[in-house]
């Protein structure tokens, strides 16, 4: 018998509102038990002082508290990413599986299939740098088993929810950790992250000494990793496509090179709903998932940006409206996972996009 | 003989670095007495505290004063439009004639045409009234002539550069005024212009008694207004096609209907350059002038937006950025001039686009 | 035998950090149902978008949701004020009844009072209108009726929270509302607030027609109002003297004539520490109770401030910070409850200032 | 024959407004030639991208030209501070010599005495290390000795403009900088000029191994440093007290150990006016010049402040905000240079003050 994924995508009326969730849950079209992963896009400025992500937090688990025993809700990875600069649209996806007993039709093709795994605590000198990786490495190797996909080559998109460093985190640590700078420890938690995905992936070898942070040609093209002040350990959810898995659902990837890579985005499109035209494939699109940040030197194809010179909006909000606007316009929908700060996804100043859609 | 128009875009360091244009002018590829008028995007916050403009036009006056009489330097075009949000590039945009005798080719197309006019200065108790809407009304029919464009129908786009209300202002109207409040002034300001042309082009026949700033179903689609606190008369630059003009420089424009309006600008790309692929027309292209707002409605296709409710972020600098992302990505380049505040310029939420390009 | 009064001051090291008030419920410093109020300073930016309030009240509803009835835990104040702009430091003010019997001496001084109120449900045509005033009015008078204190004379300082306009709330009364503007209806709202408070202290006679929201000679020098989206009905709390409480705690009030008052602040302390040098009376004092505002005319005793024309930075965030300043040098701490939009709550540009301490 | 000094503060209406300089030079109350210095509190966000700064620079130097030789106007330190938060206004202050001859009364007291003096350009790679402060402490030396000061301890106040790093300037010094990032360089070129006063100045011995930007107990007492784009030499400004000049002005000094060191300031105004009461001394006080920061531990005596936290505001417009206010409360003012950024310029979290006053 085949496993199924569902996807589902529901508005937010404010960061508190799970309104539409209940309401699904309630219709019977969501089982909690079966929730793998929860992300949102919340609006509040997504960097330190982003409380609507917390405020999201919250509202979930007060709604799914009844529903799941504490360590199976305590274990479930709700990635809230802030910022709906620009046009973008507040939103829930839910990756659940249906439950529905499938047979597998003997040419049926692989479909869309996930899993998430837990690292360990981290220890505050271990964040942002080679141990994180390494750590987020095996949880990705884990995931792929418990989604029973082949292998690293059927993964498209690797979800990695981190920890970061706070005052009291470096104190822990008696000064022994990679920055003693919250928001720089965001970065590089990220970065480490993205890196234990790329190892994972194969997509690098090794770790060179101090690569983190700094070697930005070491990229994965598959991870999206967000760093949150509330949790210790990482949480990895890894989509990709097996055999052991059935129903409509299928995932794609590519690389924005820059910030305007409208034609990786297009590709992308292509392959999702062939020579359909603009806009035109968006009813079948069930989630957008996109990186974006700041190219680090300042300009895009030779034309300066002001991203990292303006002290009154921080780089990642400029970069999460203005890539917003490019996919928006591409795809026909605002209802868009755009998430900032994209070290070591994707190149400098471009990142990952991955869709999910129906065949 | 003809006249042949020149749009030259040249890049800015900084808000008061004129070099290139400095360059263009002692390289004889621009003469400063045939300047009709110069844009910029200038990386401020492009709202009332916004002095990146104030800063570039006293940068530009100072390179031009040795060239010109200070009359003809006063009565020239200078608009600047503040906010390069998201990956978009701090430019200029300067409008020359080449001063080339060219003949009159028998079965030469009209080609693009361009010329200026002032009104009066208008009294605070007309800012954001019927009265500024007549007044720009009248100087666009005379910057028409001047431009020896045939009628109202070979206009693609018209700038105007407007004042607002200060306090000193409201005072000196006793109080007779369109509002109190400088930031809602600028967007009465800028809608009372956008109806002035949509009158002067027979887009509206007539004005209702207080449609502006609220009967948003009135609208210009070729009308783009800005509002400054440095001037008290509108200066008005008209771009069209005209017979009596040569060169390979066309103009087109089109309608966002509303932020996400893809299709729109790439059926505009598609007149450009019938059947070239996404990006490709970008060589061909000059210049991209276009406006961006959020809707007052607080959706996009009936999603959400928060633009409206962030008290950190303004919702033009959103919406600048959004937008931009999305021509961007279609053009494939960031130096475009995207000007927030659409009010009665396209519909709630949309905004006219204008592309100038060689054919 | 004598209620008595105590008022306890926590610190908060995020917005849902209760860890302090969890703490003394253990200890047994603080009886839940003996909760009369709660007042938190929390570090959103104190606008429309700021999800720390929501977070605040979550969170503190989680922590006293065991020991209260839903309907009583419905009913308690929970006023949560946004923004800590400069030195302020977020944290909590519980005001509670010590619930200890203790006999009434005969020569006791009248002791700190206090007891809430709600006014039923606003319908969203009411709100900012004088029908609010009216039913502020009396709750306040309700609420100085169960504090026992013997008159409006005796009262020293009315916090109010009261209902904003949203856009399904103009919908829902067609509207026929006060502003379609969310922003402005906050405004709104905390002024029809202030004056229903200044009419049942007698501090006004009559409201005048229009005089909401315009007529900012009319004041109250003891309401501090503020406006939340959570709620459709007014929160009153009432603090003042009473013969039937006992214990150390007092309460005293001044009103800040503009943004730099600090001898009305002065005066106040000496009422508190007569003799006391600068910042000698802070062991003493219990809570600092202050609104701040950008005077409307732009100018602080003659000189401009920037506040109202800053695009990037709320004039309640500048005000708050500003006035925490000259409070916390004053005072010499920097947990004060200093809260923005002081409308008819003390004269344009300066706001009410009330110290709770002991004797 | 004694030299006497005048310190003229004017008001600003916008930060090109030079208007109340141009007629007090018209006035003979200032004499151009006689300007030694010229500090301005600006409008903007005092951070990368605030564009009042250049505004006004390029605004003075128009009105100051046709009267200065080119070589003197661009030897004379324009020093801009951006950031007027709070109720801070705007405002210029000119330091100019009379030029009145006058006796030498022999038991005169030594008055307010002042000089200028520039380094050489720095090369990129000295910017933010000990080359940076040699060459500050040894400009400080030629102004005290131009200024006629007899020594260290007769100066109250330096004031230094100092340059930054670039991404051009980067490039140029192939690497070997301080550090790659642009808003860091400015606070390591103010620390190390800081550092350079002190040691001009007897208040450190010897710079130890990276000191500079790490160890924050090595500070100057006098040191007011702002880092500026626009220059790539260090302006120097002394103000001390000397026998060679007469007077009634005179300078007094404070170090403020937190954000809300009342007392040092009270102190100081005690210095001005002994046994004056609150505010009271504000008409004899011609400026006050102190700086303002975030602590960097996260408190301002054990209670937590936010400032460092907040991603939409940077933590130098919080402090000023901040401390401008306190200011205000105790001086009775708010024509106040308070300037942001104060490493290494009084302890962590404190800065320096002085008041120039009429004796
Ligand atoms: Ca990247
Ligand atoms: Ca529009
Ligand atoms: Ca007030
Ligand atoms: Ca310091």
């Amino acid at each position: 018998m085949a496993r199924q994924a569902e996807v589902t995508r529901l508005p937010m009326a404010a960061p508190d509102d799970v309104s539409a969730i209940a309401a699904a849950i309630h219709a019977g079209r969501i089982a909690p038990d079966r929730i793998v992963a929860v992300l949102a896009k919340t609006e509040g400025n997504g960097c330190v002082n982003d409380f609507s992500r917390g405020l999201s937090v919250m509202a979930l688990r007060a709604l799914l508290a009844p529903f799941l025993p504490a360590d199976r809700l305590d274990a479930l990875p709700l990635v809230m990413s802030g910022g709906t600069e620009g046009g973008l649209s507040p939103h829930w996806i839910l990756f659940h599986e249906t439950g529905a007993e499938a047979e597998h039709a003997p040419d049926a093709p692989p479909a869309l299939a996930m899993a998430s795994a837990l690292t360990r605590p981290l220890h505050p000198s271990e964040i942002g740098r080679p141990a994180q990786a390494e750590l987020v490495r095996d949880a990705v190797a884990r995931a792929i088993a418990r989604a029973e996909i082949a292998g690293p080559e059927d993964v498209h998109y690797v979800q990695v929810k981190c920890p970061l460093l706070t005052a009291a985190r470096v104190a822990e640590a008696k000064g022994d950790v990679a920055t003693d700078n919250m928001l720089k420890s965001m970065g590089l938690s990220r970065g480490a992250s993205a890196l234990g995905v790329a190892l994972a992936l194969n997509e690098v070898d090794t770790l060179p000494h101090r690569a983190i942070g700094h070697d930005l040609a070491l990229w994965s093209a598959r991870a999206s990793c967000s760093a949150g002040i509330e949790l210790t350990q990482c949480e990895v959810v890894v989509l990709g496509h097996s055999a052991a898995w059935t129903g409509p659902l299928r995932i794609a990837h590519a690389v924005m090179q820059d910030a305007i890579d409208a034609p990786a985005v297009a590709g992308l499109l292509e392959t999702v709903a062939p020579g359909a035209g603009l806009q035109q494939a968006a009813p079948r699109i069930r989630a957008v998932l996109a990186k974006a940040e700041a190219s680090s030197f300042g300009a895009i194809r030779g034309a300066r940006h002001t991203m990292l010179d303006d002290s009154d909006i921080s780089s990642t909000r400029h970069a999460r409206g203005f890539v917003g606007g490019l996919l928006a316009g591409l795809v026909g929908r605002t209802e868009l996972f755009v998430s900032g700060g994209a070290e070591h996804q994707g190149p400098d100043g471009g990142g990952p996009v991955a869709l999910i859609y129906e065949s």
